[in-house]
């Protein structure tokens, strides 16, 4: 059973569905009635008018959230593990034409107004020095950990007092939201940011993600953005269909549950050696490599996380069924 | 009936097929067992090993090619109705960093030696003007002109002489070796050409392009490139295996087939009316307002083409029985 | 005798003096108290509060002054023989991150409000093809052309209907204001224009050209894009010096007058083989290349201009006793 | 007497003599004949034949030297304290469009082999991570420290074996020789430099920094990219003139000997306080807020560095006369 990345599961039947019945005439890039019904489908999730943008990556949706945002001279406050640090192999800085990533430590990924401000207080405010335009956090973030109700409020008045745009890279938002207590508006508009990734690929989609904008002016450069760096699909019907069937009925709240259920049953079992608290899909092991190496022969899949750590990913289609014998395997280590 | 564009066709229901079956874990991004088989398969179609890599769109696979090729100082020789010229919104410049289009004039938007040879003199060999770098033509042209045999080798020696790297925009390539009596290899590589923006999209694909090298070391730079624009997808298998779907049995080739044979069904009942020699799958015809409003109130659809001048476009799913009677209408105008 | 180039004449003596009597300790970058007076200086000439950044060349202060207009899906509207289309070593697209010049033609590289409304409307108002951001106009043009106190704002009036940003490239702007009968204020704010390059080097100043902005977000932006770019000079009083220098008794507009005067003497011996008005400082003439050589072997220097002509440009220390030489050789031919 | 910057240090009388001498009629850019001069005369000081670029500031020959070594998907190692870094407005993802810097940590803001190899493994060999491809240090360091004879070999060595190209930030090279056993030559291509941001505007120069590269291929593309960014200055012969009055007769060494000669008095008396060792022309000291006070009231004029910390910095024209009443003071706090 694999547990290595959510980006390795399948693609919901109901997704896959909707790309067959997708499969009809119509006008070619966004002119067709499938990406016709984007802004209002989101616009019902975010209680509020909203831009959707269909993208393939979500690389590609932060980079071009993140363009519209800061100036090249300009840097973006992130993590320092970060995906858009760590795994995007220079993407912010190409899209932006040079913007840095302002770079600050925090528990689990997370970012807290006391690290945002004491980076923004050691820039000095001058021209040689690169100046915070942009604030991007990553929620789950890349430890699987959820911001709650108040925390993402608080970093969003910072970055309103601070003259900073707030951009949430959702990869794993789905996830995020069925693990808190807020609406998706409460989340992300309410608490000021601008512009969400928002993850459905490892969700159980298959090549689209939405890119929301709640600031019509960001919205408008994103979507020459977007062409220009060739990322408006000229069948985008098939993008479209697939965000539709993801938030269908919840649909992607039903699977990001799911998912988080799954990761629940191992995080009990493992309690004892987990590196950051379980909130999403994802967990975070202490792990000798000998232990490793026993549950890669009793068959499980997963990622080595530096020394002595481990990472496991759960997926919408993982179930008890699916993830019991691993809580049972490293529960007996 | 559609013939505004081949971007607005239908997938293949093979390629579908295909799509379907990968929906299986795999591992992420080009880690799966479809994107392992996309160099060997390409290769056995180009006679040599070549890198493939799959790409959304034919814009990100054009300027990816071209970043490989030109400095941020060079310019890139293209025709001035090129695509990548008047319909890729800049994708080129912010791609490069900077390069140039260096446009040329020619009938049906070939590119000739001559027209080549007399852009590159007019440019003075000092730092204050931007020098040529690569050539791009596209095959089949804007126009659904195809390259002679004996067209691109001249190109790719003239390009070999001038130091110009060379890419080919096979937006329609499957169009144009459809009705081209040489190989694949022999209108590319063995012409010179370092790099070909193979299109599937409007050929029966579904979001699927391949871009294939020539050349390693630019196949090199392009695989991180491509990762750096956003265009690596993280469940890549549904990308490749559209392809190989297409390659599967010579779909690609079939498919264009059937769309350059409705076309001459078109171009022979409208043969007084060719602004250009149709060679592929599009039709350019002079039609008058009044005309363009009768075949739209008989139900076809199709895109104006400037003043007094129209184009229509045929798709791999149109047989005799879909265009009979478009060229019907036609002749009776 | 040189009329090669305005780039190759002396540096007048006072800005000169100006750079040895800057050479003072003071503060470094633009900290010191030259720089602090230019703002103040160049507002005096031109009515009102300007914003000035001394630059080392025209390109970077034209290309600064675009980075700060458009964005790099966007276009600037010039002339197709605009030094920042033609001499510029695609500048322009690298500062701005890849847009695009949207070239026009016009008698004697000067824009008509025909000619950009001619562009503007063959460009499909789409994602897919790049739109208007800005606009940039020469004065005196590559030609010597000055623009009439009526055109300028008419230029201005069609910029601000179609939403684009305004720049003037003034390296030559000296030598316009000095054959024009309108102030600097109505030459260039008053008539719309955002961001004038006020150049220095041609008219006897040294290596300082001056980036003048009539709108206060473009000069924030070009404050750090200045910086960004490697044009901000250490010792900035070395640059700021020679401006005011420049414009101390109005020394500018007397070098200027001493040039175009010069221009004017030969203009007349030569009015039957004029290829364009004199208005300034440069002489476009038709010359055969058996008629040029007589001139270079009378110990005359100047610049072919393609077939059978030839460019003289006169500067701020030529007096008629070194025109007339070179007025009586043409005369004679 | 200020020891805030070198920066704001007197132009030495021979450069200004050899800039006067510099008024006279020649070609424009680097056409003229001092610029003809510059490639010779830095070849007799590296003992080999290297190319010379002048270029008006530090940051624009860090960084055009930067983007002739890497692409923009790759990176750049440097420290974390690095001028590319720290000061330059993000110019290096400017320059490079989007390369990364890849910080490394090192006692005095000197880089060790084992720091860059920590880095270098701790980077995944896959698209999603930076990849370096460049090496660029700083000699002597933002701490005024100086590599050993035998460090930038191994250093050399290093870059080599990693397939990365190496670039010295030289702003103080000339302080560094002035205090190294080592010949330029050994200090630089011998120990595997490709190119040299040779710094003279802190030594005595006005306006021109000298980008050497011992590498033509490299060279190529700076000089295209230095008219691209705008650094071809249009009158280039008062550039080349201050570099070659600088080099003339070693001015360069015997300026930086009496910068470090003026600084190793300070450093005497204050070799209780020293908060790095002081090898060229810089003084870092712990400084408590009142002790900084008391110097200032002296009329000292000085840099705070951090908390409790103090920067000076001596230039070529402070003597012994100049120094020691600072000395003494420091000494009797």
């Amino acid at each position: 059973m694999r547990f290595f990345s959510d980006n390795a599961a399948l693609v919901h039947p109901k997704v896959m569905d909707a790309v067959m019945a997708a499969n009809s005439v119509d006008s070619a890039y966004d002119g067709d009635r499938w990406s016709a019904q984007l802004n209002l489908a989101f616009s019902e999730i975010f209680e509020r008018p909203v831009r959707c943008l269909s993208i393939a990556t979500g690389t590609a949706a932060n980079c071009i959230a993140l363009s519209a945002m800061v100036r090249p001279y300009q840097g973006v406050i992130c993590h320092e593990e970060a995906h858009i640090e760590m795994d995007e192999a220079g993407a912010p800085g190409f899209y932006t034409g040079g913007a840095k990533l302002l770079l600050t430590k925090g528990e689990g990924a997370k970012l807290t107004c006391d690290a945002i401000s004491a980076k923004l207080s050691s820039i000095r405010a001058d021209v040689h020095q690169v100046q915070a335009g942009a604030l991007s956090i990553t929620n789950a973030t890349e430890y699987g950990l959820v911001y709650r109700a108040n925390e993402v409020p608080a970093l969003g008045q910072l970055a309103r007092e601070k003259g900073l745009k707030f951009h949430m890279d959702g990869a794993r938002f789905a996830n995020a939201m069925a693990s808190s207590t807020c609406s998706p508006a409460d989340m992300t508009w309410r608490a000021g940011v601008d512009a969400l990734s928002f993850g459905f690929v490892k969700n159980g989609g298959m090549s689209a993600e939405a890119l929301i904008f709640f600031n019509d002016e960001m919205a408008d450069m994103a979507t020459y953005q977007r062409k220009q760096a060739g990322h408006l699909c000229s069948k985008g019907r098939f993008m479209a269909a697939q965000l539709l069937a993801m938030i269908d009925g919840d649909l992607w709240l039903k699977n990001a549950r799911a998912a988080n259920d799954a990761a629940a049953i191992i995080a009990k079992a493992a309690s004892s050696r987990l590196l950051h608290p379980v909130q999403a899909n994802e967990i975070f092991l202490r792990l000798t490599a000998n232990e490793a190496a026993k549950l890669r022969h009793a068959g499980f899949d997963f990622y080595d996380w530096g020394e002595g750590g481990a990472r496991f990913v759960t997926s919408w289609h993982h179930d008890a069924s699916d993830v019991q014998p691993l809580a049972d395997a490293i529960a007996a280590l």
